[in-house]
């Protein structure tokens, strides 16, 4: 594509973005791209760096967002007893050649500037693989929140960029089966209620199912990870062009197709996993009745852990990853009072159709990947769960309203001029004891301003001084939202503080 | 360098690393690079690759010690009413091009990949330029924590990495003269006295002091950086060394030189700044006249916030980088016991010889960096401080013992066989209640493993179930430490918990 075209598309992408784009000049008034003045000179000199490369910018009102978010991710995975761990932005390229399918045309590679061959991180999963690998670790609970990089065309309207968190929590050790692979379910489920994002689904399927079914509708073998590539697109197609990828692009029978047809849209819950253990055809593949049983045994847990309400059994659902090798799950915002919710007694999970506004989480077992990065391929089971920040970002930036970009509990002020010094002297008592305080940089700055700057950036209280005030020994206290005045006595003013801003 | 003498070098400096390496296999015996059973297929087998890169892992442990130390750093920097904002970890090469004069070098490039050609951020100060220019903004007090990468002689010992953590604090914006400036040194006093790192000194000087006192000492104005480059040598070299180099490498006459080094001699405080003022020579320079009469000031602001005790106005200070205006600075920890302090309410800056153990902060105004981005050149003043936080995990790491890596505050656990239903309930109900918990993902394991598992990692109570405790309705609460046991009625466990475990 030409750089003028290239250029053009972004901006295209950009304009009509419905994400309030606060990092990038596009506040002022924006001509359309359908206007007849409209010419590309002014996209040049309006654009941003960052947009060309699908990244952004965090302004100090979404990073105050992003804190938020964080703050409820971490705690619940510390809740759940996990460990944290860092690894380098970029590997060694052959680490993470051979891990993502198709998608390792997306990796940035960094130029060969003499040494290694080094390429940015693509997931946080294959890291913690190498990393468990390197270090010989055999069990570990984990988070690991970091950014990923992907050379994507960016969808920033759909909160898609090419550089991107991912808030990963990771099982791995030889445990008892589904007891930690419920535990991830469990967490997506006190991530998204808590975060208050509106109802959720969290759909469940398994590697071994998905492949059984291939299998006992006529799959060949070689195929089976194009076809369920295939079935991922259900969630946006229609089965019609799911089927017909199936057949006139991949050569598959239609007969097969039909079959496969039948069970990609059954959903429930423990029942329909007990319903196709018995099913003629899905009890031919020892694999898939290995899948079912898990599936049986998971929804128990997920029963003990009060979870059932929002977990749906899926067969439609794939996952592209080619790691893979049991239970894998997607948690799906469901637009707000369209999905019904089944009592939480019940085993019976939602099954009407619910309009979805995208994965907000998604992950599964892989057993085999760490072995990859063994010198002797040994196995460490894993099972994980990644929660789709950036998603969830655009939002809770859509709904938040008024934010506070700072936690500054009182501002030290002056009534007259050339209290500096004084200032300086108050302010130095209060960072001491620990409060959050500021000051204007301005030797005499207007009482006016002092308090408008409060008003606007939400600060509680003012500590303002005066010559009287000094002589009295006092501080004037000021509540910003009520513009009440109280002197209290320099000796008691930092506790006075303490108690006026104790929430 | 051939890539094998480049292994070499590599597992060399790790060898003789002195700093655990928790993140690799460095842990078991490991044979002499002098030995004669050394092979270098030993090497190859026991290379992390993060080592070639110059890059580390994070390990569990040191990841809560990165916690603790940006927890007190980010403490101070809202205590101070600063907002935070992120960047990509790349920029367009142009952006970071002709900024940081010789060390571009050492740029990270992304490879061509079709697009926009990117260079892995170098610092903090040249993203944050570009975001205030792209954004117009016109004053901010903004933190900024993340990585940064530099193509540089990993030096491990040392604490340098080529991917390492930057903690940026900076203050834009036109205000008046050194208010600012005293709030980053303030700030910096803070953080250093708060980590309990030891003794340290903040050594301050002026880019106009250093310009005028080079021209007054008769440096020809075109070698004013390359002989600022030497000076900063200082630290490192004897003074005898810096003046050869600046006479024979750079051709600078014996008479420059020897007045210079009369300078750069100089230590002290407010009084260095007047006497200098005083100076004949220094004088006849406006531009270090204005910078003495700001550090003078300076001092001032400094009493007031009742940090002069750890501040030398020290000649020899010269800073690298092309971008300062006006004050800079550096924050060096002196070996515990050898630096003498002065008192609190002395002019006199300690000036007795420190053995130091390297720079730990540094920073400075630099006025013009921002307006290299606006399109109209509009400038932005600015002042910051960058804390060197790889070098303080160092010393943090050698000093931590005992650190816990989770935050459990229980284990649920059963005496007996077969109680997992009966864990799993147990625990949903302390995580619904915010608890920090977690259970052995086993059907049945042994009383003996699972207290066993609590004193290894720290947790500091035990929930016990048993049958007699499920007929009584109660859960056994043991307390690791003591062992001490006492039965709870499960109506009272939660707040008992609660009770036991808030600090």
């Amino acid at each position: 594509m030409s750089k003028v075209r290239q250029q053009y598309r972004s901006v295209f992408i950009h304009l009509h973005s419905t994400i309030p784009t606060h990092t990038c000049v596009w506040n002022s008034a924006i001509p359309s791209v359908f206007d007849s003045a409209f010419d590309l000179s002014w996209i040049k000199n309006h654009l941003t760096d960052s947009m060309f490369q699908g990244t952004r910018d965090y302004n100090p009102k979404q990073m105050a967002i992003r804190e938020k978010v964080f703050n409820t991710i971490v705690s619940c995975f510390k809740r759940h007893g996990a460990e944290t761990i860092d690894t380098p932005v970029f590997e060694l390229k052959e680490t993470l050649t051979g891990k993502y399918g198709e998608d390792s045309k997306l990796i940035y590679d960094l130029k060969d500037q003499g040494g290694e061959l080094l390429s940015l991180r693509y997931d946080l999963t294959v890291p913690f693989a190498r990393y468990l690998a390197m270090n010989k670790i055999t069990n570990i609970k984990r988070y690991h929140i970091a950014k990923v990089y992907r050379r994507d065309n960016p969808a920033m309207t759909r909160g898609r960029y090419r550089e991107f968190y991912q808030c990963d929590f990771d099982i791995a050790g030889q445990y008892d089966a589904m007891i930690p692979d419920a535990e991830c379910l469990k967490i997506v489920h006190e991530i998204l209620s808590e975060l208050d994002l509106g109802d959720f689904r969290i759909k469940v399927n398994d590697r071994r199912i998905l492949d059984g079914m291939f299998a006992v509708c006529g799959v060949p073998d070689n195929m089976f990870r194009t076809i369920c590539s295939t079935v991922d697109k259900l969630d946006k197609l229609p089965w019609e062009a799911v089927k017909n990828e199936m057949v006139n692009e991949k050569g598959l029978s239609e007969e097969a197709a039909d079959q496969i047809g039948v069970y990609v849209g059954m959903q429930g819950g423990m029942d329909l996993a007990e319903r196709l253990l018995q099913d003629q055809k899905m009890c031919q593949s020892t694999q898939a009745c290995a899948g079912l049983t898990d599936i049986k045994l998971l929804f128990s847990y997920l029963q003990l852990f009060q979870v059932t309400d929002k977990v749906v059994f899926d067969l439609s659902l794939a996952r592209g990853l080619d790691y893979y090798t049991g239970i894998i799950y997607e948690a799906i915002l469901t637009q707000a009072g369209v999905a019904p919710v089944a009592p939480e007694t019940s085993n019976e999970a939602p099954t009407e159709e619910c309009v979805t506004v995208g994965s907000v989480a998604g992950g599964g077992r892989y057993d085999g990947l760490v072995g990859m990065f063994d010198p002797k391929g040994r196995k460490v089971p894993c099972v994980g769960v990644s929660i789709g920040i950036e998603r969830i970002f655009s939002i809770m930036e859509q709904k938040a309203e008024k934010i506070r970009t700072t936690e500054v509990q009182v501002m030290v002020a002056a009534a007259q001029k050339n209290l500096l010094e004084e200032r300086l002297r108050l302010i130095t008592e209060l960072w001491n004891a620990g409060i959050k305080a500021e000051l204007m940089y301005k030797k005499s700055p207007k009482l006016l301003s002092q308090l408008q700057h409060c008003e606007e950036s939400g600060i509680p209280l003012v500590a303002i001084l005066g010559e009287q005030e000094l002589k009295n020994g006092v501080v004037k206290l000021r509540n910003v939202a009520t513009r009440d005045e109280v002197d209290i006595s320099r000796a008691d003013l930092i506790a006075e503080i303490k108690k006026r801003t104790s929430a």
